[in-house]
């Protein structure tokens, strides 16, 4: 394990998928970058999968991270929309994975506990947190500021993630 | 437009993800190749989608398709099956996608309605049609009747949306 990890979380979508780079060393965490990819809305769905493929490719291009974290979205709208959802999603994590990045998911709930302190926490809550947590923190948006929190997440728990695979 | 054009058909899965390749010029229909991409059970589902991501790149590497045609998959088995199967299908999209090929979608029953004549077929009619259809096709198992099924399909269709888009 190198001294600082780079780290990249992701907030699946299709019409907007987040993402934030953070830098972890010890306890300490340094924001590095956030933004979030808006393929475009009229082409046919494999174009803009691919365009969103493409969009995360030049921000792992950029800030090449070593890890990332993905949330495992929940969905309680219905099939149709948890296809659509699963898509993008689809995309999101074999994005860093096709680039040989080791890729974590942790549930909604988790990331909001990790960051916030409680599960139900709202996300005007969660976007208070992260620029706590990150003072240098330079990013507009929703999007943005979960991807920043579900790097945050992980950053937390990839140490224990690490000590549960090497007793394995 | 060439004379003669290569499609891939894919039916899109995470365990089992068939593609099928034929060529299609005028009316004349000829098998090229088909198979079964099988992403490792045991791995992350990240690893998985990027095995599937690979391995459909190496297809489309070795048979060079112009066109892609990927199955509309109706999902009656809940919210957590559809975001699997997107998940996957999101995977199966992008492929041909990203490498710049046009990828159209077809219902189920559109697909089996083109091939057999009927949208209630069941599977033995598609792969006996398919057989029938590709006289010299040399493949095993459902998942790869089932994308050439899917290219047949789209060889019917694309001249038709062709016209379409010219006149739009």
């Amino acid at each position: 394990m190198s001294l600082s990890t780079r780290i990249i979380g992701i907030d699946p979508g299709l019409r907007r998928c987040g993402w934030g780079v953070i830098e972890t060393r010890g306890n300490r965490l340094t924001f590095i970058g956030a933004g979030t990819v808006t393929p475009p809305v009229d082409g046919s769905l494999a174009d803009r999968l691919a365009a969103l493929f493409a969009g995360l490719g030049v921000v792992l291009d950029r800030f090449a991270p070593e890890e990332a974290a993905v949330e495992e979205t929940f969905v309680n709208a219905g099939v149709r929309s948890a296809l659509i959802l699963g898509q993008a999603r689809g995309v999101a994590l074999l994005t860093p994975a096709a680039r040989g990045l080791p890729v974590a998911e942790y549930a909604a709930n988790l990331v909001k506990k990790s960051v916030v302190g409680t599960g139900h926490a709202g996300k005007g809550q969660v976007e208070l947190m992260v620029r706590t947590l990150l003072p240098t923190a330079d990013f507009k948006g929703a999007d943005a500021a979960d991807a920043l929190a579900i790097a945050i997440c992980h950053a937390h728990h990839r140490v224990a993630l690490q000590r549960l695979r090497a007793s394995a």
